[in-house]
């Protein structure tokens, strides 16, 4: 009996060594996790309290709508038009469990085994890893720090040209790893890209609130045809609530919704009706705050480049995470797995190599969580500095 | 731009007609849904004390583990121990987003575009649709009243010697929708046949536990390399709560991780706590308590086949559901859809048509739940009665 030949995707190495690190902590050693997008806030309290008395009411929690229930459907379209000024019909809107499960079910109705989706390297690997379990070609844009480490309309140009035609373009702003942002201007244009080339842009807006300029663009103002992902995980502190949602263009409704009746059912049940709560100015309130110590805690890291001895970061306009080259380490280690290995053993502080990132350069870079907050971070920042010294 | 042709599967007919239901009710019908296997009782108390604890003590609920809490996945194996006598070891077994996350990883893991499962049909129609949406090219097995509505190795031995090898078989037991089961001699036959074919074995035993004479087998007494799914969502009332498991073979164990890490991330984390407490005496009591309505319910069921014009009823040996056939009402209906469609206008009851769950014969037969318990079902056979007078 043997495996499937799709399913030697590589794992996701923040999932493998967030588990590293609870062998180390249950083994009574303290480390500092830098590595995991996972606010170290929660949800806001009146989430977790519509939460408790749900549950202490014992409420019966059957399977909601596919794509999720009225109320938190409607939050939704009232948040998008209270941030973006956007209108969103409602049958636009699906609630989905988490954004993992808005990646699989638009990546299924949008594309077909063979297809070519482009991405920027680095990237999220699950946008590399699903698609390709799922027979996709994914195609990496080389996005370095010359381009922000964002696609651009001329990257794509050229692979069209190089290559043959491109069937989706994965944009994510704010980034993970890097945090860069792409603006208006430059939304507007990878949108009129797609549109002309019939591509379908989706677009993964899942770090949005999370932002320290410019507020995040969505693509659901430049362009009814992107499919729009995101997330109660990062900006509201739910990561394991498993609630995300989709906008999706109206070509996309009816597959997307016949694929959810059958792939997930429904989010989970109890998580909509507390996710409701979320939109209420007390929480956005909560969510603001947090916004804040992330700022402090990457204004710590960033002025402490020099003194951990990395080289250059991407400019972080947004999300948590500072993507940074290993510098002078590389004299002493071969790659950033081997630096990052060395920092959990030596300074025990964890932060997550680029190679999840980015298989061709990751090697010499390292992505470090802002998440966990500035008072944590500072601590992992003295201690990979004293780890140099 | 237009949907990709995988997205091209049949929606889940079950969750179409809950949409429909909701838009009744809203406007004022009161009606009797006996579509969906959705327990009218709810979470053991336990599960929801437990949940209400994790949500008011503001808990940050982080991604978990991608195969789920260890106290869970120890739970679980404690549980195949009491239940099954089987000892599993806790890295077999992997906590899941609902069974639905099951289907999905498994069926990522062990098949590739182009191999071919056999299933029984009737069947649960997600099988189809999500095997079918990864390239799975899906084979039917016709399984009517001969066979009790279950696959056999002489149905299995027959197509392969017709149409060329298999790459997998489901099978359920108790099934959905016929309720009917495969007793430890006829589970072993297919199991011993899938080894000496080198063909995946997928048990689902979602409905274990909700069963009227003798208790489920699970495939993991008779067979280390099956893949065994299942739910807290029947037995235990749970369905919104978006929480399964499997238990995997060795092969798979790295495949499924590497896959659930990439794809779904993790279950929903404050589900897996409160989980841990439906294991207890109380819960399941409680859950005990449950199946002893469900049996009432089915008796209701059964003895009134007759004044309900309906035919042959599949043996409902387990699950919460009659599969019947139509008879007279054949005279004055097209089909079980226009049957099912005046159930719902003229008598405010609501069955599922047999086609969800079998394309080709399904139109004489539809499915009864007998999940929303027996005052319930009481009701709704006195509409049903009613209409037909």
């Amino acid at each position: 009996m043997k495996p499937s030949r799709r399913s030697e995707v590589p794992g996701f190495e923040v999932m493998s060594i967030l588990a590293e690190i609870e062998q180390h902590r249950s083994a009574g050693r303290d480390i500092i996790s830098l590595t995991a997008g996972e606010p170290g806030s929660g949800a806001p309290p009146a989430v977790n309290a519509a939460a408790a008395q749900v549950h202490a009411a014992n409420t019966v929690l059957n399977y909601s709508p596919a794509f999720g229930i009225a109320p938190l459907r409607e939050a939704l379209a009232d948040h998008y038009r209270s941030w973006y000024g956007a209108e969103i019909p409602v049958e636009r809107i699906a609630v989905t469990t988490g954004s993992s499960g808005a990646f699989i079910l638009s990546f299924l109705a949008a594309f077909d085994p063979g297809d070519r989706v482009a991405l920027a390297r680095p990237g999220y690997p699950a946008y590399r890893n699903i698609l390709s379990s799922l027979g996709v070609e994914v195609v990496d844009l080389d996005c370095g720090p010359e381009v922000r480490f964002q696609p651009t309309p001329e990257q794509l140009e050229a692979e069209v040209a190089t290559n043959g035609p491109l069937h989706g373009l994965m944009v994510a702003s704010p980034a993970n790893p890097t945090g860069t942002m792409v603006d208006r201007d430059q939304l507007t244009g990878l949108a009129q890209w797609c549109r002309l080339h019939g591509v379908q842009l989706i677009s993964d807006e899942i770090y949005h609130g999370i932002t320290f300029a410019l507020p995040g663009v969505s693509a659901t103002e430049v362009d009814d045809d992107a499919v729009v992902i995101s997330s109660f995980s990062k900006y509201w502190g739910m990561p394991g609530w498993r609630l995300g949602w989709m906008v999706l263009p109206e070509h996309l409704v009816d597959p997307v919704s016949r694929l959810a009746g059958n792939v997930a059912l429904c989010p989970p049940h109890g998580s909509q009706i507390a996710a409701v709560q979320a939109f209420t100015a007390e929480s956005m309130s909560f969510a603001g705050s947090q916004l804040r110590d992330y700022a402090a805690a990457r204004a710590l890291v960033l002025d402490a480049l020099p003194q951990l001895g990395w080289g250059n970061a991407a400019p972080a306009d947004g999300a948590f995470y500072v993507y940074a080259h290993i510098g002078e380490h590389l004299k002493h280690y071969a790659d950033s797995t081997a630096y990052a290995k060395a920092l959990l053993h030596q300074a025990a502080v964890a932060v997550v190599p680029g190679t999840d990132f980015d298989p061709v350069d990751g090697s010499e870079w390292v992505r470090l969580s802002l998440a966990p907050g500035s008072a944590v971070v500072a601590e992992g920042l003295r201690r990979i500095e004293r780890l140099r010294a």
